[in-house]
């Protein structure tokens, strides 16, 4: 059953060309509440067919989850440009999904995102599994830990959303969600 | 008029975030013709829109023409990481266009692409124009550079067609086209 008027749904994902993490949550002005995740994992074989799998894993969760805005880690260091052309591929194969289906993309630094979860900029990835647990209140850590990345990604998305409202209320500008890189 | 009976159609991509070169060619056992090229430039504005264009762009190119297979170069250096991520994505965008429809997709180093064409691994951009322009018994250089560059991909697909038909015929074996990175 979805509730449209519960709230906006909200996907973050973590994209790689082996396992894809992706993170549901729904917010709504009082909060955030989280709906699921998970993990895309892709069958062995060539580039191009595992990208095409996360492209069409990603476009049909969002529309199974009727999803109104995507939250995805802005590109940023990479162990050597060989998986820097790679990280930008699946990146795409994610981003393509949505732009084509006209949901907006958002993107956020590595930075930005730990800092949501955890109040401080460098974290391990057992923190941000235990920060996004206490966040939600799940019984154990998100796993595998790519949908708990994910799900840290959403919950930026979503804190950034809240602050600008906040902001806009009090009508003191400046703060804003993170870079809307397109419009829906 | 299309005539599917006169050979293979095959589309040499140069991908590109502002411009992307494309070239046509019709390859048969007795060799290659010209068919047209062009380049494809996104509207300035954030990435993933461009990418979107990209993709939209080379759907249609393959409709089109109804392309048989895609040669692309293989990712290979990048003036640096974040430019690396940015190539990615615009060659994924490029890709899935393909492999969504079902299109194969080849791979080629630069190195292959240049040996190709001018019969050896180092060369100009005016180099390649002018060696693609002989090759077709074009009126002048195709233009810009990226569309003669992409004409350059879709030869060097064409001649490791021919060389493994060659080869195939005198039972050799060894020699076969570039890597053929997902089937149709």
């Amino acid at each position: 059953m979805r509730e449209s008027s519960a709230g906006l749904l909200l996907l973050g994902i973590d994209p790689g060309l082996r396992v894809t993490g992706y993170g549901l949550l729904r917010y709504s002005g009082s909060g955030m509440k989280h709906v699921g995740h998970g993990a895309i994992r892709t069958i062995p074989g060539e580039r191009p067919a595992r990208l095409l799998q996360v492209h069409r894993a990603i476009a049909a969760l969002l529309e199974e989850w009727q999803v109104h805005e995507v939250a995805v880690e802005r590109p940023f260091m990479a162990v050597n440009v060989s998986s820097a052309f790679v990280i930008g591929e699946v990146r795409a194969a994610a981003i393509l999904a949505a732009v084509s289906a006209g949901i907006p993309v958002f993107e956020y630094s590595p930075a930005e995102v730990k800092q949501a979860v955890t109040s401080y900029g460098r974290s391990s990835k057992e923190q941000i599994q235990e920060m996004v647990r206490l966040q939600f209140a799940l019984e154990s850590p998100p796993q595998p830990a790519d949908a708990a990345d994910a799900l840290a990604i959403a919950i930026c998305h979503a804190s950034r959303r809240s602050l600008r409202s906040a902001t806009v209320a009090s009508a003191m500008g400046g703060a804003r969600p993170g870079r809307r890189v397109i419009a829906g």
